[in-house]
């Protein structure tokens, strides 16, 4: 496998657009993917009880449609508690997008559209400024770098970057490629699905593979991280493969599923990764390794209790040592494990510095804790006892500028 | 049932002191309560699975001991995480507690001697200096309300006032009194048990009345709160009983038990919201209200899920009517209810607006709802359905100073 330059438009086939349309003020708030050929494509949503939308559209055509051909995107209003206004605007969307897209030489109906939101909560959608947005976007799509690059930018919200990846690898003698984007960066604590996230590839896999799939990665990547503890109602995540590799057919008896299957995984993960490093007022990007437990849903467990932690996260903002919490947080999170057996340490690019071993505090030099703390990308390896259950989960610090960012607007 | 001015030494025959030792720079640190005469006694304890040494001192008291006579509690140092030497240290402040009472004409034996501790995880406690302050406080132990006061201070830590309720009502012909202090303010998420809570009553109450009771309460009051999601090692509630009153025996059968378990719950809620009122940072005290729930569980899960939210927290510190956020933390929270049903209306001294009607956002007046939520108290009105659960939780909100005061040192 190999990481390449490039994004959603990185996989052969896909053409896309980011535009400003109108939603949010100056800012590109409109994209589109599209797809030469019919893909089979999965889902995965949010476990929220209060679903937006386009999440009901979207898992009404996992259920129904075998293939689809293009994704549309709104950033600057989520489309959620809008109620049956919310689904009619949902679905004019699609149709839209469907016919403006057949008049273009893309021949598509409304159910190969699939949408998404994300923004303020509550607030119908103007319909006539997304009407126009949709005439325009799909006058200007491309294959590319740029087009890739300019989608990216249209789902961002708080975001302060975009969160891109693309990466080839062979199937038979063929170059398959996976290409993605990401946005977050508030509201980050998925369950069983995640954010909005957006990947394409050019493999031949059927529809049932790549749910099945998509459901193993999720749990590693996008379960695994956490900004803020909220629980969206728009996550989702959704994967497009158009098969415009001409490799063969790849399932879970295939030789090369281990590799597509890696790849996939280092996708998700490495956006997932993205939208953390993103999260709302972050300064430090913490990731936290749980070895030693039970099974894997026990580490994994514990893991996501320690980067969810507000009083671990502003500990971490402070640079202080504070294991305390980190021992405390690991406590609560429901996963068995004996407090007698814990080592822990922390590791950054300045060195690493073990303060716990088998459950007893071990004396530390205070500064040299300091000086590991204050790296932007700081490691925590937590030992738990002699299982063989592993697991790693992301986050990051608790700032002023998260206070800031959610209480002085609405976002 | 009357609230009376005054707090832990309220009830007849309970005595208290609080005082500085030095294991905090300056402030009161260890405090006292001691009853005349032996006491049935209850207590609730964290659920956390990393456990502070005096919290299982406590719980072994409480399955071996009929009775208790003391407390006594250390602010400054938690003794959480502190292994083997941790247990060494709450017993022998048991044992130093117990000699030194007896010396001063109050016969009392280690297994009598309850003991917590709060303060920073991980680091040894200063024996040398706690014993000191054991001889110390043992000294000058008085009744009244001067005495329950320098207690109330001395668990502080980083608590701004002290928290402190006392009632009175008749049980037959005689008065019966029940008295309490708490502390916050960090670190509260309690999950049946809480913060540091101590509750004496003269009341004659058997203990499995006495635990019964106490574990109903918990889940109503303490169990009800959240400053910051974090469920401490070290939670505690003791309640004392020591019949002083001269009331006939209360158990639930008798005709007093409902005016019993009124003030009881009462003393109990009252503390609870005064720790999420002194929650760290905090500048808004939110009472989330469901109604309209399938059954209470489900009330209070989803009330709670509200006052958890980060996003909700920063939405109130930016007096924003962010009602989104609301309807999203109850989507994620666990409970079952159909969206589409919920009515929500924000409440303080400024009155009430309506933003939601089954289901469906309503226009309102930006700038009322602003002045409204300005206020220091606001109460958020969730109505789910026509079922009969309901449920009221309480919070505060997330603030700069919250990052501020968990960031910048160890506490």
């Amino acid at each position: 496998m190999n990481i390449i330059e490039g994004g959603i438009t990185a996989a052969t086939g896909f053409l896309a657009n980011g535009i400003a349309c109108g939603l949010k003020k100056r800012k590109k708030d409109l994209a589109l993917v599209v797809s030469e050929q019919p893909c089979t494509f999965a889902g995965s949503f949010t476990t929220n009880l209060v679903k937006a939308a386009p999440v009901l559209w979207d898992q009404a055509l996992v259920k129904s449609q075998e293939t689809v051909k293009a994704i549309l995107i709104n950033s600057g209003n989520a489309n959620a508690c809008t109620g049956e206004q919310g689904s009619k605007d949902t679905k004019a969307m699609a149709s839209l997008a469907a016919q403006s897209l057949t008049k273009k030489q893309h021949p598509t109906t409304t159910n190969e559209v699939l949408v998404c939101s994300t923004g303020v909560i509550g607030v119908p959608l103007p319909m006539e400024i997304v009407e126009k947005g949709i005439a325009l976007i799909t006058k200007n799509l491309k294959t590319g770098r740029e087009a890739a690059l300019e989608a990216a930018q249209a789902i961002c919200t708080t975001d302060t970057f975009t969160k891109e990846v693309a990466v080839d690898f062979m199937v038979g003698n063929k170059a398959v490629h996976i290409g993605g984007m990401a946005k977050g960066s508030g509201m980050i604590h998925p369950n069983m699905a995640t954010m909005l996230s957006f990947i394409t590839t050019d493999a031949t896999v059927s529809k049932q593979s790549l749910q099945a799939l998509l459901g193993e990665s999720v749990v590693d990547s996008y379960n695994m991280i956490s900004v803020d503890g909220d629980t969206s109602t728009n996550d989702t995540v959704l994967v497009l493969a158009n098969g415009m590799s001409g490799s063969p057919m790849i399932d879970e008896v295939s030789p090369d599923w281990d590799s597509f299957k890696e790849a996939f995984l280092f996708v998700h993960t490495s956006l997932a990764k993205a939208i953390v490093r993103d999260g709302e007022g972050a300064g430090k990007f913490i990731e936290v390794t749980v070895t030693g437990a039970m099974d894997k849903a026990s580490a994994q467990a514990l893991a996501r209790s320690v980067v969810s932690s507000n009083l671990v996260k502003a500990a971490f903002f402070g640079s202080d040592a504070n294991w305390g919490r980190i021992l405390c947080a690991m406590g609560y999170s429901g996963a068995a494990f004996d407090p007698d057996t814990v080592a822990l340490s922390f590791k950054s690019e300045k060195g690493s510095i073990q303060v716990l071993s088998a459950g007893q505090p071990l004396a530390f030099d205070e500064r040299r804790a300091k000086s590991i703390l204050l790296e932007r990308e700081v490691e925590v390896h937590a030992k738990v006892g002699d299982g063989l259950g592993s697991g790693t989960a992301w986050g990051c610090d608790l700032s002023y500028e998260y206070v800031r960012i959610n209480g002085d607007y609405r976002s």
